[in-house]
């Protein structure tokens, strides 16, 4: 299962639109970069990898289609582009590195014709969609060494194959661990107010035939003093150098229920999602979205229409919550800032 | 603001369908138990006060209805309609408690015609509503002396006006802090799976101008974190002897999240809330509701049709997590079984 497809033969990227899910499986085509954009901001494409991935491919569109401008007006319109682009969500760290690796590009083909830059952001766009796949399937292998044969997973949100370029971040730790012939149980929770836990987790895991149950997220803990979870592993949206990790809104109540019941809280994403320009998560910024993301779902209406709300998409869970954060370069433990300047070392 | 109207003159009880809110404010005439059981089956009429006074009135209505029966007839009669009405939910003991109140009067009638029999369960129901709404007066009083002015309090699922005979339990206290003059603010929990925090508790207390915003379950954690809670209040279901205290479902990981800020969690309920035959909460029966509550709301589905379900409608807060218990006959602190047994003795 993949999220999206590239079509070489006319610049578009068709996606899986996940707003439609589980009810329908509906592709649709974007066919400029404004699409793209708008697609990442309505979550038609979402989770960390994958509006990267989708933002790439964006800005190969905006080349092919400003392809004839004159180089000034070019340049200047793909500047603009880059921009939309990287102001579609605030959170998820990805965006802005896979932009910046696209602008890399960009600027590294300065002198060419607009054809070859564009050519060489589209080899780009394809080339980071390759490695976001590959990198979860060494993440998956990583992390399934922690998971023991007969263990129930506690996850949150949708950190899948849907969420990336395929295969998953914490669902792809589960994949893994499920082909090395473990047998897994996952509790999915459901994830409010966007409820990427039960249309799509719950979704991607029944289409791959593992065997999932759906909660509400008020139910985790009774279910942890129950003795009914095993492990909790989520993905992430951005890490600080310190580990703290900013990931979908209610991540930061299952880490603390977990320590409480002794449980191990794994977070799962790639290198790419650290920002190790903060120091801690408390500078991670947190995008509020719209009022009737709660007072609704689909076209039912929960709560009175003119009822105050609060809807911050993220939140941040300290280090000393986290076991271990699994990547694609090894498994990372506390304390997190010398783990990862040894990893960096490597680099 | 009254959840449930007896009407003297034709025998029948006249309720607010609380399935309905908050799009329609809707008021539904019972006029016979196995409506009234039916209604606190699926939730016309919940919250563990309101459906102990509901089960009253159903036993006045099955009285006056069958009192044209045989006596030997009509006492098996209502000794089924008894049944039916314990049968309707098996976690809030206040169900049970009511009607051992009335099969007492029941009893005491036994020698006299079943006229005579309606009529002093009539007025038993009467007394019971009348009472359950004067002590959540006197709770609510109890329990203001506990609020300092300017607090901004975390409420989960609906323990107000709407779950008990009027004024309420948790958001009865609240009130009571208001009418004292104090600046409150509420947070409440939407409360999935059947939304009771967004429905209900944003609807009765902005019916009531009194500050209410609303989040998801899963976003508690986030504004405890920040500072923005200062005290958690909560109803309950059900409190066994040493204050092990069941109450809907999220109510543990609320609990669990703020001993983690250090934010004081109290529970609001009558006296009539214990169950002192049970040393702990571990043999509180927990109802598991349907599949359906969880995939979808409304006509809305929000899960794949198939996905396997836990649904637990309630879960055990140990008493280690709780502040204080507030009743209407006092405050009751740790060790909650020796405070009881004081009250107790006063009686």
């Amino acid at each position: 299962m993949r999220p999206m497809r590239w079509n070489a033969d006319n610049k578009t990227l068709t996606i899986v639109d996940q707003t439609k899910l589980p009810v329908e499986l509906v592709e649709k085509n974007l066919i400029n970069y404004e699409e793209v954009a708008e697609a990442i901001k309505i979550l038609r494409v979402r989770g960390a990898p994958a509006i990267g991935v989708a933002a790439s491919y964006g800005i190969a569109i905006a080349a092919w289609s400003l392809a004839a401008l004159q180089t000034a007006e070019f340049k200047a319109e793909m500047l603009k582009a880059m921009d939309v682009l990287a102001a579609t969500r605030p959170t998820a760290v990805n965006l802005f590195w896979a932009i910046k690796r696209m602008t890399g590009v960009f600027e590294k083909f300065a002198e060419s014709d607009n054809k070859t830059v564009a050519a060489a952001l589209e080899a780009e766009a394809i080339e980071i969609e390759k490695e976001d796949y590959q990198l979860n399937l060494t993440m998956g292998q990583n992390g399934a060494d922690l998971i023991p044969d007969g263990a129930t997973i506690l996850t949150h949100c949708n950190a899948g194959a849907l969420a990336t370029a395929g295969h998953g971040t914490a669902l792809g730790v589960i994949r893994s661990a499920v082909a090395q012939g473990k047998k897994i149980r996952v509790f999915a929770d459901e994830t409010r107010p966007l409820l990427q836990g039960a249309r799509l987790t719950a979704w991607e895991l029944m289409e791959d035939g593992i065997d999932v149950t759906l909660i509400t997220d008020n139910m985790a803990a009774h279910f942890m003093k129950a003795g009914e979870i095993d492990l909790v592993i989520v993905g992430a949206d951005r890490i600080a150098a310190n580990g703290d990790t900013a990931n979908k809104i209610g991540t930061y109540g299952v880490a603390v229920l977990a320590k409480e019941h002794g449980i191990p809280f794994y977070v799962a994403a790639p290198y790419s999602t650290f920002d190790l320009s903060l120091e801690s998560g408390d500078s991670i910024p947190i995008e509020e979205r719209s009022h009737d993301e709660v007072i609704r779902f689909g076209g039912c209406q929960t709560a009175p229409e003119k009822v105050k709300v609060r809807n911050p998409a993220f939140d941040v869970t300290p280090n000393k919550y986290i076991t271990a954060i699994v990547t694609e370069k090894g498994v990372l433990r506390a304390p997190f800032n010398e783990s990862l300047r040894c990893m960096s070392c490597e680099d």
